[in-house]
């Protein structure tokens, strides 16, 4: 049974319950939006999808079909099933927060990542206990052999999806990030909603 | 004033306060020994030393000198002064737990880092609130140009240190690193002592 195709709002979260087994497709809508993804144990909200607990497992920078996400309790939550993007996602840096705008000179109030995964969550009646380290759906971060990174716009097509399967019953959430300031949600600068849908 | 040569015991973890403006000199006294690092903000232990907010700023996967890691508020916590090592740090990986043990093979409780950094703080009456993704010194985690990682052997000396200044009163927290499983502390497989001191 399919789920209905829900909304990321452009700049917003939004967060949804995915049993073991099921899994999420996650669209791309308008070609260039970066959607930072989380995944929590919808029985312990405290053990959740951790990427340094993941690359030492994985041993990639980015993971591939195929590839398994580990909770901060080292146990699978979610797999890569299908990826019809180029398959660039960040696992590297930190979701955007009010603190990050501020310091590449936004001087008010600024919709942000980690804000959304709060406001996703609390939509569904839940607490997010911490900010894991998020998994950067179509985000571009290169690195060089020397170590260092850029931010850079995504290479995705309107339409490119990702699909995750739950390998717990989790609890998604999703922000459709509102980065205005720099080019990674494409050249224009301009944050787009984006997709999902329980499959 | 210089303070004494603390002990990090093998396989055990270490907590010291240090004021702004002071530094800590952590010693791989053996040469083959990683070292987990913390830093937590002395008035507010919610906020630390985030790797995935310093990459985001630092835009390198392993800080040189003169590079300033970033809290969870991205405010500077600490800067890399001096380093008479290679050059090669770890903030990728998570610290180790006993959950990784398991999953490589261990049937027994085994000593890890993570517990380490509860013990070390509890040792001077602090509770660590979370387990950051610590900054893993003197670890050896080549990458790839198609990001792939794996676990190599330090390059340090006997003597190789790092010299890290505070930028705010911080609790430093440290773990000798008890992996003994795989080669990231030495061929040998021999976890050691480690050093500190604060300058």
């Amino acid at each position: 049974m399919t789920g209905a195709i829900q909304t990321i709002p452009a700049r917003r979260g939004k967060a949804a319950r995915v049993a073991k087994g099921r899994s999420i497709k996650v669209i791309n809508t308008h070609g260039q939006q970066v959607v930072d993804t989380w995944a929590f144990n919808a029985e312990d909200l405290k053990e959740f999808m951790s990427m340094e607990h993941t690359r030492a497992f994985m041993l990639k920078l980015s993971p591939e079909v195929g590839d398994k996400f580990l909770t901060n309790k080292r146990r699978p939550i979610i797999t890569v099933v299908e990826d019809t993007s180029p398959g660039i996602h960040d696992t590297l840096l930190a979701a955007c927060d009010d603190y990050r705008y501020r310091l590449i000179g936004c001087n008010e109030y600024h919709d942000n990542c980690t804000d959304n995964l709060f406001a996703g969550m609390k939509e569904i009646g839940l607490d997010a206990p911490e900010v894991p380290s998020p998994l950067n759906l179509f985000m571009n971060i290169p690195w060089t052999k020397v170590g260092t990174l850029s931010f850079e716009a995504p290479y995705t097509r309107p339409g490119d999806y990702i699909v995750l399967r739950a390998e717990m019953d989790v609890v998604m959430a999703f922000s459709a990030c509102p980065q205005d300031m720099l080019p990674i949600n494409g050249r224009n600068n301009k944050p787009t909603e984006a997709h999902f849908q329980v499959i």
